[in-house]
């Protein structure tokens, strides 16, 4: 069974109907907005229903930084909802959806892996039930009312430009990165420079997944600053009337999406903002949701614990009250042996020097994740080529450490591989042994909080920002936007923003390029080097393989 | 009842769930894939399972040239199919789709009026299944792997100056009409002008609509022409190999939408090709699929009949192998004044003399739909301005012309008041009388076709067309493209290229701007006029005013 690809088995699962996997969640058939017999939207007049019940236990999913090993965070979330089903508990997962432009371009998906992957997958990578085709709406609606506003005779004065708002598309198309537009002579508007990002760039896709209701989702939007007047006044999507319009076409998408795994347990796929220059969870929504109707809820958050897990604690959790009971830290022996400085072509050789020695990177994590309050244990998602001796220095790291790693083979067996990591995780969750509190404190000035990040996560020496940079900062909280979270935007493959830096770096430094105020999302964006927000597509794009066999069934998505 | 708005009577109409409305067309529920509760895709299985079953009767509506008075087409369209099935006839009937950017622009849905309509209209307005932006989707990725292909090195000599292929948004943005992209330097490509039109102006809509299946829509949008050599030599999106990957991307969309009428019947919603560039008819396999599953198919086309029927006969019933049985010309007596001279603020005033002149239009138009060999009935929409004497002068002038007209009250009693016409269509369409066949044999050559259609519909004189416009139609012949239809893109406002020529004009002159291949939708584009593809919003946007009310219901969008 070990040669079956994703997709093979993916096909080979039996799905039920929806109906029946919201039903175990106590969700009845009417409050499921199908789509298809095997998705479906949970209506908002249920959750809205929910709201005084208790909450679950809820779990995060991290992962050492990532490493070209890959490390299945994804395929663990999913592998650990199913474990903990399997022991007999009520547990969902919610994990974040795929977007479709990458698709297109490197061959992968989504939805986990092996034996632990949510279906539908094709539909899950491709369309699914349309959110991210809304959010491209409602963003580029806006887009469209700004220019149409200038063209009309600019009663607010927008400096055209001081316009902050692209547009977006869920495609990789580099030639749309830097574009002049509005040409074409008086009929077109006022031409000028602006361009296009992947539609998970956009502050709306942040919005709705950090939103709670319908209304508070308006009020976000509402609070978009597109645009500056030659003073410098911000111009906020609400001044052009956008906010009502843009709310209505994100109605249906701010309902959570219910999926099974493949071994039928519920699964919330619902929304992906970017994980660097917005904070990579899936919704608030849907992990509401879900917390009200399982006992235990598996997350994720983007990338490795450095960036996802802290965007996750200090963003997600703090702006939606969210507390979780516990912690995983995904960890590889074959990224370990990276950390440790193996190279890709050498990981299949043991290598338990290399392993020891890249432990540091999973120990700097289980540290940082501790400092929130939360108790971590470490998951060794098992591949083939793992010797026992390189298991054994992992688990000996981490239990020197004071924490414990758990072997979890839930990618070849499923739910059957994972049952020890899920007792275990069960424990500690119901322990109450966490006292979850974020990293710094909403009052904490701006440029006092990247520090405290920088030190105290990446433990760097110091943040270099030059004067614009701080004056910027100061600006922003003499406005009123102080009490915001930091929203870092750094390389994902080191402690450092140098991705050539593994292991466990100290004593760097942190340069901060540019600061972004995603006002309607709520959060301040820190740009440390390059970040690319429109992808393109590579030599080969995977697109050119991808077509419908003679069975009508996808192939060369995966 | 009649000061209830077309919202406010949608809202209170008793939606039946989906199933229910299928089962009467004998769709079981397991072939039917539900959108919520109230709107389903039939599934690609149970259609292909239909094959040999005997097909119903195929019944055209159209109307006179528009006027800003409104004729009431998709009304009475809804109208007739709640009327055939209120007389106990099975009737369905097929619409298009609405386009999403035109809803912010300026008010007005596109899902009947009055107690003739199709529910859900606000979902059917805004994402409905998807379809659309699948087109968009599919569309910009063609569009993507042209400049990534050009980026990468240009293997197939695409001139970047000659490139056909723009890009879309279902979105009212007129600063994105003509655009330069690739800006930026090296890394993000070529730099060329280019530009959007709306999502329902790609040719991928035309492909989509006229495609039998997934076979032929692969095969057709393979046909797609993007671009050309420097020497002139086209380039296929088979050439990029992207038609695989953007049939994966429509698989789901070319399954056709079942909603329902406010009574309950069944309503097939698939498709809108522009009615200007392109046919302008909801899809073959929507329409193909009513017609096994129903006696009666109640479907309609764009604009005017000179326009929307033309095509309708031209090139989808040509290309489809579809047989029409019976035509349906939609008249109001407010239409009839204004093509007799009447300005649009002195409609509500009796003026029987006015309504007399205008019939001319009214005339033409049934000629040229009994030259097609399908016999016309005429519905007189009623007004409540309109006198007795007014309608009489219409009916009077119908039955001049040998043909007959009836009074139609569906808009405000709903099938109750249109059982008149439905008893009468459906005795025509029984009766066999039709003997179908299209304007012109498919080996003419092109640029007869073109003056067949100017002089047998719209009675002009002449075509007039620079040596250009000739030699590129001459061009495609020897390349294997005459035995293509022709596709007029005219003012739908008159008979001529000149939108104030009112009635029934005739020796006037048809300028040809421009001609553009089809090649994938498999038809000639011939430009006479300005043709906007790309709409702007108006002073003061729709959008503005729509937002969700206290009640989460939508406000402002119709």
């Amino acid at each position: 069974m070990a040669h079956k690809s994703d997709i093979e088995i993916a096909r080979a699962a039996t799905k039920q109907p929806i109906q029946e996997v919201g039903a175990r969640l106590g969700i009845p058939s009417e409050a499921l907005l199908p789509f298809g017999h095997d998705k479906a939207k949970i209506s908002q007049d249920f959750i809205n229903a929910q709201k005084d019940r208790e909450d679950g236990k809820l779990i995060l999913v991290t992962a050492v930084n990532p490493t070209p090993a890959g490390e299945g965070k994804t395929t663990t979330t999913v592998g650990l909802g199913d474990g903990l089903n399997a022991i007999g508990r009520k547990a969902a997962i919610c994990i974040r959806e795929a977007s479709l432009g990458p698709c297109f371009g490197m061959k992968g998906g989504a939805a986990g892996g092996g034996y632990a992957q949510v279906i539908p997958m094709e539909d899950i990578n491709l369309h699914f039930t349309g959110d991210f085709h809304a959010i491209t709406a409602a963003h580029n609606l806006l887009a469209a009312m700004i220019d149409n506003h200038i063209h009309w005779g600019n009663k607010l004065g927008i400096d055209a430009r001081r316009v902050a708002w692209r547009r977006v598309l869920d495609m990789n198309d580099r030639a749309l990165r830097q574009v002049v537009h509005s040409l074409g002579g008086v009929g077109n508007g006022y031409p000028r420079e602006s361009g296009f990002d992947i539609t998970v760039a956009s502050e709306v896709m942040a919005i709705l997944c950090l939103a709670n209701d319908l209304e508070d989702l308006q009020a976000r939007l509402g609070g978009i600053i597109v645009a500056y007047t030659r003073d410098r006044k911000p111009i906020y999507c609400r001044d052009l009337k956008a906010d009502g319009a843009m709310t209505v076409l994100l109605k249906d998408a701010m309902q959570p999406n219910l999926v099974q795994t493949l071994e039928n347990n519920p699964a919330f796929v619902h929304g992906g903002p970017f994980a660097n220059i917005a904070h990579g969870c899936n919704s608030v929504a849907a992990t509401r949701t879900a917390l009200k109707l399982a006992d235990y809820v598996v997350t994720e958050a983007g990338f490795g614990a450095d960036l996802g897990a802290e965007k996750f604690f200090d963003i997600k959790c703090r702006k939606a009250g969210l507390s979780p009971d516990a912690v995983v830290i995904v960890a590889t022996v074959r990224a370990m042996k990276m950390n440790g400085g193996v190279g890709k072509d050498d990981l299949g050789r043991e290598n338990v020097e290399a392993v020891e020695k890249g432990c540091a990177n999973l120990g700097r994590h289980i540290e940082n994740v501790k400092s929130f309050g939360v108790p971590a244990v470490v998951a060794i998602n098992h591949f083939v080529t793992d010797t026992e001796a390189e298991i054994q220095a992992v688990k000996d790291h981490v239990e020197w450490m004071g924490s414990e790693a758990i072997v979890c083979r839930h990618w070849a067996q499923g739910s059957a591989g994972i049952t020890e990591l899920a007792e275990r995780v069960a424990e500690i969750a119901d322990s109450g042994m966490a006292q979850f509190s974020p990293l710094y404190p909403d009052d904490m000035p701006l440029f006092q909080k990247i520090e405290t990040i920088a030190r105290r996560i990446y433990r760097a020496d110091e943040v270099l920002a030059d004067k614009k940079v701080r004056d910027q900062l100061r600006k922003w909280e003499a406005e009123g936007f102080g009490d915001l979270p930091i929203c870092m935007a750094k390389t994902q493959y080191s402690f450092s923003t140098d991705p050539n830096l593994r292991g466990a770096p100290d004593g760097h430094s942190v340069p901060v390029r540019e600061v972004r105020l995603s006002a309607g999302a709520g959060f301040i964006v820190v740009i440390c080097g390059e970040i690319m927000t429109m992808p393109g597509l590579p030599r080969e794009p995977a697109a050119e393989q991808i077509m419908l066999n003679d069975a009508g069934e996808i192939e060369g998505l995966f």
